[in-house]
């Protein structure tokens, strides 16, 4: 059965279903906030902690980091945010709507045709130069009387202590990659690390974007998952290679269908100057390619940035021929709300089923699944052994109780959440302590001992 | 063995050791800020998931919920937060020093031996009339020359959009519990939970505090583990003991120690207006006691003033019955840095061993130790061995690998960091397939074979 996967079906099945709520709902929103609701922090739990497990726990490499949101100012100095960190932002003088000039200006690129459409890395100059040659008008009221260009920077801004001047004016951090070399040295030392090694953090980061947009693609307040993997210089491209493929793996090995992704080699004119190789990995959506992960070779840039500007000595000693220098950095940093949103897409199918009923269902992988299994008693006579068997499992994994409506009636709306194994409680568990265990992508059945369950669930949640 | 457990030692071990470093370290840092470490990341997430674990997954009557800390403003209004949440401030008009003048007067009560020293409720004419009478003297200079007293509001204002004016104000969000009291609408209809059912959440919340102090426990950036639990009127008092005694055993079952807890009632006087009642569960600190846990009648307070703000219907409609009624709430709300602080403090100890010795150890609960085993091959020939031993565990938990320096050496370490299982693989180990495990509290040591060893550990987690 073909059918038409569009965004406005996920939006609804994720409000709908307790996965993803309009933030401050009841008050109107708050532009393009969004909160998780019962299903969704559940399943985004998952996703934070399968990359937790691959990229921290199993990795001999790496270890992890949980730093502050506020940082000391400096650090966004130094890392070239408070100077650099901005949108072009242009008005319409007629209609008073705001722009931003690059989007026009790719926009524009777009409609000729032009093969990379990216105003990345214009000047403000190059970029009203392009408006005017171009006749670019105001997309709102077709006129093209523009205001200058000017920057507006793209971190929050707040104060602490109890004055509001420049000298207490700190940041919402853009990003959490800055936390992490702020802290190599301490991270370095206390976990007498050796070169190669990476640091991972998973965390909340802001900006204050003038087009947020697509679900929770683009949002101001979203969540990182970034390693910082520091290597010699000259292994740089080695490592590069090795952590794009880890990265990718990760993606397939958790399901998502090859076909939906692509990996993009940024090219030269495309890189930014301290960069010797990018390349994104992109998902497919129905508002067409994102990028989900930006894996880059940073080289020495940041911690040579902050060396300049703190004073502190960030270069590393190998003890093994006492060569002192400054590591080179591999980044693979990963959207966390992205990546759901992709995991999310990639699963939802609607089926036609045997009688011709259509089933909407979510393939997610058990590991990500909010729940791992739903508790079914056929009759409401068995609720106590069903409470039993619920209370067994709990102790280790996520499992919805249903005994509301008909069984089919159930299955569909655990087909829809994506539970992967629906366990129905019969009268013969009463007698044989035995359970049904509906597959939910088969649809098969099959008899399990009830003291085999956990491992029966425990098993498929490898990846 | 006696010994001094101070701040001192386990602020230096802490940093040492990888578990806290102050944030933004080789800027000087920021103000009491602190950021966790590869230690106390996977330390403070094992108290996270602990909670999660009991609160919500085990919990047959709650769910999960996870909100964006930048909210509508409206919420904040409605919550009283705009209008009142704020601290007196007072300056010495001499040394220019600036005081809370609540703390001024409460540490005048402590000295003058007043059992019950709050300053809670006063209001600034009330605070300024004590001052005035005790003839109490800026701590700095000795002067009794202060300003007037004013409000300084807590929260961390900053600007959505491109514009900074009171129509792009907003607030990073001083507490998590409003963000679920707007929610309960949205998790009650797609959840369809019935009452009696609670709604957690763990997240970030920021207090613009003008005194924080006491490493983790009084933070600005600080993390909260809340449940607000929604039930009928007239049923609240039981559920507020169900969920005082529930809190209390969570902090028993993950081995605290009783003799540093204890639970102290609000009495009337020292009840908000709107609560029915209200218990703290505090822990001895080094620094005295300190509340770790707030459980609170907040009776239909929340969701009567957000229906009121919003123009939401807020009301419960029973199914049973047709009845209909706004829920009470009771609130347990957990700071999740300071219960890893308590949990950090209550393990740490110094045990002098057999030969004179004396090793520092952390008898933290084998769930809340960062590394549940390390791997400590016994010769670098058995590397190839050890290694596959890492690989496999690793698989399952976060686990060390450690082979410099001498055994002795190496138990040292990971007692110091409440590992509770050290695993050395010998030339035996090779033959027979067993390792021996030591255990970090009786130091006892044990042969176990490779293929349990999964098995034996996973025993060892259940609280």
């Amino acid at each position: 059965m073909s059918f038409e996967k569009t965004m406005e079906k996920i939006v609804a099945l994720a409000k709908n279903r307790g996965f993803i709520f309009p933030g401050s709902d009841i008050y109107g929103g708050l532009a393009n906030s969004w909160d998780y609701g019962p299903l969704g922090v559940e399943f985004k739990n998952n996703v934070k902690k399968a990359w937790w497990k691959k990229f921290i726990q199993e990795s001999p490499y790496n270890v992890g980091l949980d730093c502050a949101i506020l940082m000391n100012r400096e650090v966004w100095v130094a890392s070239g945010h408070v100077g650099g960190f901005s949108d072009p932002l242009m008005d319409c003088k007629d209609c008073k709507s705001r722009f931003r000039a690059d989007k026009l200006v790719e926009e524009h690129m777009v409609s000729k045709g032009i093969d990379y459409a990216s105003a990345d890395g214009f000047t403000n100059e190059q970029l009203k130069e392009y408006i005017e040659k171009n006749n670019i008008v105001c997309p709102k009221c077709g006129k093209s009387n523009f205001t200058d260009i000017r920057k507006f920077n793209l971190m929050y801004k707040t104060f602490q202590g109890v004055t509001e001047d420049s000298k207490s004016e700190i940041f919402l951090r853009p990003e959490t990659a800055q936390g992490i070399f702020v802290n190599f040295k301490n991270v370095q030392r206390s976990s007498r690390k050796k070169i190669p090694f990476g640091i991972g953090q998973i965390g909340k980061a802001f900006r204050n974007e003038i087009t947020p947009g697509n679900f929770i693609f683009r949002i101001r307040e979203f969540e990182q998952m970034e390693l910082e993997f520091f290597c010699k210089p000259g292994t740089d491209l080695e490592w590069f290679k090795y952590w794009k493929d880890y990265s990718l793996n990760f993606l397939l090995n958790l399901g998502i269908n090859k076909d939906n992704i692509r990996m993009r080699d940024h090219s030269p004119e495309e890189l930014v100057f301290y960069s010797k190789a990018t390349s994104d990995i992109e998902y497919k959506f129905p508002f067409g390619w994102g990028e989900l992960w930006g894996v880059a070779d940073r080289t020495d840039y940041d911690l040579s940035k902050h060396m300049e500007h703190s004073g502190e000595d960030l270069n590393y000693l190998d003890p093994t021929n006492n060569e002192k220098y400054i590591p080179y950095v591999i980044e693979p940093s990963l959207g966390a709300d992205r990546v759901t949103l992709a995991f999310l897409v990639d699963a939802y199918g609607e089926e036609e089923l045997e009688g011709g009923d259509v089933r909407t269902v979510l393939h997610l992988h058990p590991a990500l699944a909010p729940f791992k299994a739903a508790i079914l008693p056929l009759s409401k006579k068995l609720s106590e052994k069903s409470i039993e068997v619920y209370n067994k499992l709990s102790k280790n994994f996520n499992v919805d109780y249903d005994e509301a409506g008909s069984i089919g009636k159930r299955y569909r709306r655990e087909d829809e959440i994506g539970t992967p194994y629906c366990i129905t409680i019969d009268f013969d568990t009463l007698e044989d302590e035995t359970v049904t265990v509906r597959d939910r992508d088969t649809m098969q059945q099959e008899r399990v001992k009830i003291e085999e369950l956990e491992k029966f669930i425990e098993d498929k949640l490898n990846f």
